[in-house]
């Protein structure tokens, strides 16, 4: 059960992975200052894991203990959701010493971290993922968020997690598809930044997918190792941090293009590395065989590889919409080679829509 | 036309004060970044000022201009506002590199501050207030927030501007009952923390209520001067920064009390201030004669040195809750004499209710 840890001085926070965290109330002991928790979680999670939490907590030494449950599903990720989290929290006269607890997925640890980043000018909170893709990627780094209706993540915070606590063993509970799409951000961290890792994941993707707990444990260790050195290096993504968007910029297109909630996340990203893999064949120099073994290994964790059917000529122009939104050009992460990726902007949008019919 | 400084290190930024200062397209220029503003005002303010600003503005090379207007007064500091201010950023492609400018006073620059915390997880913001009371108070220190229906700026960030520009020129055009309310903020750091200031102030009262500019100039620069000294110390209030809520306690039950917006914030604290001066005479050693002075100053400044018609028992109610909903115990901000403060929990609720009783 090796620890790791987010380099950010001051705000150093540890990540615990391991099988049967959930119940262990020494490592929530640390945070609970005054007392008071509030959970946020959603109706799901809180089936299978709530009491478990609380009683840990408890154990820990917790007081008042706050629940609150919102719905789930990305269209949860809203101002609507989050008012209620704040109503809740001012109902409970939870106050600026309260921990929050993120229990959950990518949208519940997005929402209730961006509730703490302002209920009462910020709270302490902890991140306690229950999906692969939480675990790997959006429970660490303090990006928190909620979406508006003119476009995803748009209203949010950089605000740390106090610890992270990822329990492998919530994963027996995820829907293949929820772990084949989390996949997808497991394979991102190692096409980017680490070859030996991504040559793992090749030999042991059988045992992930059967959810070995030790494979678990050393992908999820090893995505977040990944993940915290480029969080530490440039926490509010002023450079580096835009390597994690590998495959994004495709996959976004593709939500969008699609609705949102159409494809998982994980499942646009895993479509778009294999578009953004043929770019870097044409841009970049990344070899052919290299853009095959990318399209094996999302293929075989049963992750779309083709792109769905719209149209490129739409996609392209989402691509610009989403980047004129945030007032800047269209920039992509491209391979040179696996594990080595590099940000290029002023690409030739015939190359963008060639990449996109090759992954047909 | 002395310039001060907030020292927070690399957050540090300059506080710009004098006589028509809205006009000075250098004090804008060092801030423009790419080059988009996106200026946010209400419609009075708007009427007054906003042409001048925007040219000087476009003198300083702000290339895309965004006005965002909204409604006055207290009732518009909350959720559906600050959306429609998203909304609007949105629709005119605003990126993260876009300067947001809150023009106006409190509300303004408490609801854009807190729009630029939180806008694509943060954008940089010059404060430009135009209101006594923001000039001496709310544009300085980082606090942001809104209003929640269960409780005032319950929602909010620490997020300090870039630089904030006090133009007292504006105040010319600010209603007698404004400048009186934002009067009640520079006695209250007088007497927290500046004896000397304090009679001068009671030397100079005349020519501040006739808006001459040199002492507006001088008093505005002294009030910055303390307060960016106490943000220093402690931005986020976990110790010190609480003495700037001298008179605050009694204050904000007043406010809640009679409802919010029936007195100006600034009145309700001028009649908290003389309560805090009175309960201060019984629990912190304050000269009686001291707390004359207090009530004479807030009277001159033609503001309400008398409790309005609440009971005393529904005040200290008020009070409680007030607290609770922080979770917190009721503390108050005493004065030993005029010029130093001191913060005090646990004091008997008779000594209270007798502080209440004297200030009628």
């Amino acid at each position: 059960m090796p620890d790791l840890s987010v380099e950010l001085g001051a705000r150093a926070y540890p990540i615990h992975i391991g099988a049967g965290l959930l119940d262990r109330a020494d490592l929530y002991a640390p945070h609970l200052g005054g007392g008071a928790v509030a959970v946020v979680t959603n109706c799901a999670v809180a089936r299978l894991y709530l009491d478990r939490l609380e009683r840990a907590l408890r154990a820990a030494g917790a007081r008042a203990l706050t629940r609150i449950v919102i719905p789930e599903g990305e269209q949860a990720k809203e101002w609507q959701t989050l008012d209620r989290v704040f109503d809740e929290l001012l109902a409970a006269r939870c106050g600026r010493d309260t921990l929050l607890v993120a229990l959950g997925g990518g949208v519940v640890g997005d929402l209730a971290g961006f509730a703490a980043a302002v209920y009462q000018r910020g709270v302490p909170f902890l991140q306690v993922p229950t999906t692969l893709l939480a675990q790997v990627d959006s429970s660490v780094g303090g990006k928190t968020a909620i979406n508006h209706a003119r476009g995803k993540n748009m209203i949010g915070a950089f605000h740390q997690p106090l610890a992270v606590i990822a329990d492998v063993a919530t994963l027996d509970t995820l829907a293949a598809r929820e772990l084949s799409a989390g996949m997808a951000e497991v394979i991102k961290h190692g096409l980017i930044l680490d070859a030996d890792f991504v040559a793992w994941l090749e030999a042991n993707l059988g045992k992930l997918l059967a959810r070995d707990r030790g494979a678990l444990v050393h992908a999820v260790q090893r995505c977040c190792q990944l993940k915290a050195g480029v969080v530490a290096a440039d926490e509010r993504e002023t450079g580096l941090r835009a390597i994690l968007n590998f495959g994004h910029t495709f996959g976004h297109a593709i939500e969008a293009g699609l609705g949102y909630g159409e494809w998982l996340h994980g499942e646009a990203v895993a479509a778009g590395m294999v578009m953004a893999a043929e770019l870097s064949a044409r841009c970049a120099g990344l070899p052919s065989a290299e853009v095959a073994r990318v399209r094996r290994l999302v293929e075989r964790a049963q992750l779309p590889a083709r792109a769905p059917a719209l149209e490129a000529e739409r996609l392209l122009e989402l691509m610009q919409a989403d980047k004129k939104a945030e007032g800047g050009q269209v920039r992509f992460v491209l391979l040179e080679a696996i594990g080595r990726a590099v940000l290029r902007g002023g690409i030739d949008p015939a190359l963008v829509r060639q990449s996109m019919a090759a992954a047909r």
